[in-house]
């Protein structure tokens, strides 16, 4: 069981909860697999989807979470919304509560935007990505593939590439990882580094050849386009020059390493077609885990037990 | 039970069926409060959410109540639609109707639009606004929040403030509480006081402090934004130097007076952050009344029987 | 059964195929008639809806017969989705599978992405219109549509009006009414027949009047507003002279000689009101039998067996 009601971020969560979080997903993941994947665990209850940003994978991904579990659903996005019409945040989620939600997925485009959230309401709320922060269930997901692949994360050693300073990813991968034992590096143009990289305990190393020679995992962040205007970020020509992971690199890694992303992927860019598709990803399979990673969270933050969970799910 | 088949206005409905819509409202109010907050009343049944104008706080509301009756939804907005193709409305509706949908909640720019509807289709219709004509569910919602509160509406004093002229939601306000014996003194700008005001039944005050001193209620409406580019209508500064809703106004009311919005608020505007925040309003109760007045009225059109409620609500 | 595990075309369809989905959507025309019309045959299974192409009509017949086979669905548009982030279609697909969804329904601009996918993905691939290539259900429903108003197919005399070059509609249907035995003649400017009429077996004929005397359906495509731009295209008044169906031409037609429409109408561009709204129409047939045709693809791709249907209906 959780010690907290909310899910804002890996940053605050203790070992013992990443992982029982981790445990509970991989009985999840069991669930999936069965001919009806469906267990009647939140039945009756209602989870507002509140997405102030677009995101089609990850809206998808809770949705079919919540639908799994027999939760009803509602969808909120902002366009087209009160908040349009110039309503607050905390308006919003106060209406949405007051019509007797219970849980509460947002994605917004302002750090904090869970924790505000959280601070002001009733019901459980879990961070879809809010600004540059974390991105909690991303996090998650990206660690059980890693464990599922290595049977732990401990001493494992994960690069992690791409831009870095403004990925919400990086930085719930960064706190999850440390805290299960695994050594980080962070790999990128040194602009897109973040400040405070030494207070989070990881290695920095710009040069992306010695940054994965030692690497178990290798975790590409997606280049977002819409920054290309910033002038510190380099073109994507000369971005994937020095940073995409392709076949010729991965000639420098260990055998064994594998290649992860949390899409969508600009193919070609940061990462070349050929790995994307080839033996040493695992890209699939973190999409498949991200659903049963969001339907541990959601079983376990309405107040499952982790203990009782072979029961409920029959 | 209701005479009609669709709920268009509260103009034609008569008080005993507000009473009894009101009434098996409650009793949903308390299925709300279960744990697992729904009932299979209308399992298999197909409600068609049809939203030409953008929602989001009412498409959720019906779209929760319709949920909660264990419905399917179908969810209709104008966006990329066949209406965007220059489809007709009644065109849209009966081929809607064609897949067998058994009820239509219809919101649309247009006076008339539901009435229009109903008068072609052969399911239930639920107006959920319609032009500058009435909506009636808000209506209800805010009848059901007052006598909540007060125990009657009978000879009540009910002040409502802004946009008269313009607003459905005032004229829905105006039949039902009229109705329901409650005394109605409308309030606002000149230029915003609709024409037929007598023809309705209502003191006309144009100003605040007197037309609020006697008042038990105050239902405050949201000014639309988008009217300042119209001439009569007053700035934002200037509207709220006038009939902002704020602590200093609430001075001059009886103790008990409290403070409605239909939401979403602009706060600060019609009402000041102090109040919509304050211990005289009743905002978010009307939000939750809102599910359970929407789930009353699809109930009973679908032909539920009130006196047979309480053994379909087990 | 079905010896395909997509439904990507009528081409490729045998008659015995083509007869099994039509005998199976009569069974489910029973099933839409029921005061529940809902049966449990996909409880459990997820299908969904990719919409990369806007489409109220046929999303939400999909959508329909979905819910009413208890299948749990998840609704994908292209807007503000991973697509419009650079995303392939292979990658969105692939992804979406990932979540472990059991069928997908494809609406595409590109001739030819329903089969791209069901190349690359293990679950079940329905063709919702791919660009100018097929639109299968539609064409199915038509078929349905005839059938059920005169029993047989067989040397029926079919006419089919319009942009038969540009329209999927008017593909499936000679398809699967040639394999049926139907004689279809093709009708509308020269400019818009298309090269390979000859080899799809259908007679053509550039005059309206001669085209439909010997009729005993008439199909009515849609004139598509946004195609006006092109210059081999005849103005909306050019073309309601020459090819418009209106009560006129029905008067020089067989007495039985119905009208068909896949809808939305442009009402008198390429039908007449009173035709539109006549007794010689079966348009809105059409949309019940959309929903029926489509649970019965759904359910034979399933695994569905034709002989065990009444059972599983109860």
């Amino acid at each position: 069981m959780l010690s907290t009601k909310h899910l804002l971020d890996l940053e605050t969560l203790s070992a013992g909860e990443l992982t029982t979080i981790l445990d509970t997903a991989e009985s999840f993941r069991g669930v999936m697999e069965r001919p009806i994947p469906k267990v009647p665990v939140l039945r009756g209850r209602t989870v507002a989807n509140l997405f102030f940003e677009p995101s089609t994978r990850t809206r998808i991904s809770f949705e079919l979470a919540e639908k799994r579990l027999s939760a009803d659903t509602i969808n909120f996005s902002a366009s087209g919304s009160s908040v349009a019409k110039g309503e607050t945040l905390r308006d919003t989620a106060e209406n949405i509560l007051a019509m007797r939600c219970d849980m509460i997925v947002i994605r917004h485009d302002q750090s904090g935007a869970a924790r505000y959230l959280a601070e002001r309401v009733s019901a459980n709320v879990i961070n879809a990505g809010d600004g540059m922060h974390e991105h909690p269930t991303q996090g998650l997901l990206d660690m059980m593939s890693m464990r599922h692949k290595m049977g732990t994360l401990e001493g494992k050693k994960i690069t992690i590439v791409g831009d870095i300073a403004h990925s919400r990813v990086a930085r719930s991968n960064v706190w999850g990882l440390s805290k299960l034992g695994a050594e980080v590096t962070l790999c990128g143009p040194p602009p897109l580094m973040p400040m405070d990289v030494e207070a989070m305990g990881c290695k920095v190393d710009t040069n992306l050849r010695s940054a994965v020679e030692d690497a178990d995992v290798i975790n590409v962040l997606r280049i977002q386009l819409e920054r290309q205007k910033d002038q510190r970020f380099p073109s994507n020509r000369e971005y994937a020059r020095l940073y995409r992971v392709d076949e010729e690199l991965l000639r420098h890694t260990k055998p064994n390493c594998f290649v992860m992303h949390p899409g969508p992927m600009n193919r070609d860019v940061e990462i070349s077609s050929a790995v994307a598709d080839g033996p040493r990803q695992v890209i699939l399979n973190q999409v498949s885990n991200g659903v049963a990673v969001r339907m541990a969270v959601l079983y376990l933050l309405s107040g499952g037990q982790p203990e009782s969970l072979g029961e409920s799910l029959g």
